[in-house]
């Protein structure tokens, strides 16, 4: 039964772990593919081109920008970043699943570009305590917390048009979540060649 | 985060190894709620009520389909067989995950009066072999074989509005993706009671 790939895209706020979580999630799925980012940012001594980075002229990554070849891409730090939308389609095409993990602005232009990938929410440990303060929000009297709690929460929200939300209290459970995740993914009845042809026949597209 | 619950519905082909698939993911899930049937079916010797069965009169069986006290109900060798909807209500409620295994037209009852459940079909692994039987169709010749697969297919056309597709080559891998598929939709933005707090604030319902 061949399957079509699917893009996993694991965001969530800074020092959610995400990193982490993604490198434990690999070690037990080595099938996972990744995307190497392209970048203006010169390579340093050690780096690869190809391997670490893509490394580009601002010329060329302003060019492939406007051309439309970029998943998402940001600046950072006086350079540009990108996601090059080439691999990540013919891994798709092969039945590949790729993994990426990027920051909540950078998921907001993937669910523009490509609103069919399966976008996954990873919470910090210490935001998991954000419901409790939630709750008892009006005896909150210092503004300092307040004004936490409202940034916290003003990157919460991007996670309500997400597919799955996981709370990273223990790095190798949630790699497991993760795992799971992409394993069920990988079940889904509308990424399933097998119906892809019964539905030529019955005349319907599979899944829900 | 609290969780709400959901009900898997498991279904598949007479053969295709229900049964067993979810006895290996009890197995492993001994958390995973199960319902207990009601039927008209005297006891045998070694049942209990209750246990393995809700053993019901005819009278009272109808008064409860009338009722609309059963999720999906049948006719079987005579006797009525049904699932009761209120033990499942309320392990819905408590936030648990009850799974079940059911026939075809068991699931599309199921598919009617609760459409939010989660469905899952199971390919008996003789089946795996049809797709290269339908790539073949136009060279086939004999009425008994065209047969078989007109019937085959005819009951694998209803995978085409489950949520999940496994094919159950080996039972415990079969089981392991079923268990994947619990443990990823127990992560769903939708089904969490964190984003539903947020929902409040936010004002929209989480969840793709």
């Amino acid at each position: 039964m061949q399957k079509r790939g699917f893009l996993l895209i694991l965001s969530g706020p800074s020092g959610a772990g995400k990193n982490t979580v993604l490198d434990a999630t690999r070690e037990m799925c080595p099938e996972l593919r990744y995307s190497v980012s392209a970048t203006t940012r010169p390579p340093r001594p050690t780096e690869q081109d190809g391997v670490d980075y893509h490394f580009l002229t601002e010329e060329e990554f302003k060019r492939r920008t406007e051309a439309g070849e970029f998943l998402e891409w940001a600046e950072f730090c006086d350079h540009l970043y990108g996601t090059p939308l080439g691999f990540i389609d013919d891994c798709l095409e092969q039945g590949h699943v790729i993994v990426m993990d990027i920051d909540i602005a950078g998921a907001r232009q993937v669910q523009k570009t490509m609103p069919e990938a399966i976008f996954v929410f990873l919470l910090p440990p210490s935001m998991s305590e954000l419901e409790n303060r939630l709750r008892a929000r009006s005896t909150e009297t210092d503004e300092a917390i307040k004004h936490r709690l409202n940034r916290a929460l003003e990157e919460l929200k991007a996670g309500i048009n997400y597919d799955y939300v996981i709370e990273n209290d223990i790095v190798q459970e949630s790699a497991n979540k993760l795992r799971s995740i992409i394993i069920a993914e990988r079940c889904r009845v509308r990424r399933s060649e097998y119906f892809e042809q019964l539905k030529d026949i019955v005349g319907k597209r599979g899944g829900r």
